[in-house]
């Protein structure tokens, strides 16, 4: 709100000074956007799936959250056995120095990832994904990549608020830290699970801790104070996020519990980048968040990081985990592989 | 044409059968896009100005278009004694084996530079930038990089047609192949610049000549069949190229006379990138091509060719190009002199 009230005293100012108005923007017609014919078929149905069901509904608690996220949890939890069985993954519940994990392996680990180890942060604006709902991601990795991946089921509301999901990820980091060079670590995350692996890296600094090997960070929400063009530009464009007031946003504040929004440690990009580890970034052009990801893209290179930046055709929030059989998501683990093998220890 | 006429039956189709109407496609509201508050004040003046004056109006012969490439010009001309002066860069017209050519020198070449040039093939959507206004990603390239570029004033319409343009860059490859090793030689290009230096590559492999140590592709007219998502979403959002049906699309008719513009010497999305040259990419979110730069990328990475992509926050189609004093255009020509010096001879 006080970024829009600022808006209309500049154009008001504009207009009344006669001068050609910058703060008035750029008014972009309606439009109809046709289902791109150049992806795969498993894409075109994600990319021709209607906006997400509640988009709009802004639970206003942890406690309003919980069912809201145990509804949501269902169908993945529901295909998992599926992904676990195409992927060839076995799945464990364990815990880590008190924090609740899943230990997920490979049928086979790939001979250059004996002695490596991922670290998996998942999504889900910080309330969603509980229990195995968080998974996809880990098992796609361990699978495609053939790595084993430590998979964090974080406290989230009403459990826990900030900053529980990154000390969760903290103590595995600092626990796995005991018995295996740092170099030998990644982590890997998407949406709140992509910022909170850049939030790891950065949390590791201030501790004097050493860097992970590298980090994928996969359409981050880096930034969660609404800053960022294509949170207009794609506002109702992308299907999964669909807008910046949206549900993703409710639950980020939800988890903020009144903390600053600006803290680096919840919007990363407004992070100190020097001496970062290798990051690979994802994104599509239909991201909600393609600004927040090539944002972050941007700081890590100007701070002389190591970065790649992959964005896919038509695809909207976090698309790429949605469906393991379209060659889209084998092109986009098996980028994450190659950057983690390129650059972790052995 | 026939594309629009197979999703309106796809339409009806899906309407008769009461299915969800996947080709109907999404539907967007009207929306203003403020002009984004985290990219530099020379940024955002781009990004603020309205959309480019003329933008539908569609010359339909080399003649037509001469007068409308000449008025283009002339500002760029105008500007060009400062651009030199702030890059301190000088610039002679010379010929190679009768090509039109402009030698591009940095009063400083970088030590690692001296023995290596970069071929420059400017933007226009083959038609516009005559002369000089061909030349100021030569001299930023020059300037920012330290490097000697030879920039091809190739033929364009009425003076001749496809495939001059290319015949042109490729008469200029072929001469720096007698002294050069190729490896010591990049090529670099935007827009249609950046379809031509892609379509060199490839024209370098059918005549079995060697792949350039590495090419720089900005926002490159890879797709002129109008395929590629951001053709919708970024319409009349992009106030450089503006729609899918503007003038660009008129200009590369006009020069393509009737040539197939699937062949992948015009649109070479549709190449063979299997052993290609080590590319950087560059386009923007708002970039009207930003579909067409993701998709080659793509391509390179699935043929397993070294490729880079940077996309820079809130920006339209070869928004780096317009002004030199912004830190954005720094950070592309840094990136770009940086793949260049990583993977060129020495």
């Amino acid at each position: 709100m006080h970024h829009r009230a600022r808006t209309s005293l500049l154009t008001i100012a504009a207009i009344a000074l006669g001068a050609p108005a910058l703060a008035q923007g750029l008014d972009v017609p309606a439009k109809n956007l046709p289902v791109p014919q150049d992806v795969s078929p498993q894409v075109q149905k994600l990319i021709a799936a209607p906006l997400r069901n509640g988009w709009n509904v802004l639970p206003k608690s942890g406690e309003e959250w919980k069912p809201v996220a145990d509804a949501g949890a269902e169908p993945t939890i529901r295909n998992l056995p599926g992904l676990l069985e195409r992927m060839n993954v076995k799945v464990e519940k364990s815990t880590i120095d008190g924090v609740r994990v899943f230990m997920v392996t490979p049928a086979t680990i790939a001979p250059a990832n004996q002695n490596r180890v991922v670290i998996h942060m998942h999504g889900g604006c910080y309330v969603l994904n509980p229990r195995e709902a968080g998974l996809p991601e880990a098992v796609m990795l361990a699978g495609f990549g053939g790595f084993k991946v430590i998979a964090v089921e974080y406290r989230m509301p009403p459990e826990a608020y900030f900053p529980a999901a990154l000390d969760d990820g903290m103590t595995v980091y600092k626990n796995v830290l005991k018995t295996m060079n740092a170099k030998n670590i990644a982590l890997i995350g998407t949406s709140a699970g992509g910022a909170l692996v850049l939030q790891m890296g950065l949390r590791a600094r201030q501790l004097n801790l050493p860097m992970p090997g590298a980090i994928s960070s996969g359409t981050p929400m880096s930034d969660v104070t609404k800053v960022g063009d294509t949170f207009y530009t794609n506002e109702l464009v992308d299907n999964v996020l669909v807008s910046r007031d949206g549900f993703c946003d409710a639950g980020t504040k939800v988890y903020a519990a009144g903390h600053d929004l600006k803290d680096p440690l919840i919007s990363p990009v407004y992070g100190d980048y020097k001496g970062f580890a290798p990051t690979i970034l994802t994104s599509g052009t239909r991201d909600l968040l393609l600004s927040n990801t090539v944002r972050v893209h941007r700081k890590l290179r100007d701070a002389g990081v190591e970065s790649f930046l992959q964005v896919f055709e038509g695809q909207s929030h976090a698309h790429y985990l949605r469906d393991d059989t379209a060659p889209e998501t084998k092109a986009t683990f098996a980028e994450i592989a190659a950057f983690f093998d390129k650059h972790m220890g052995k």
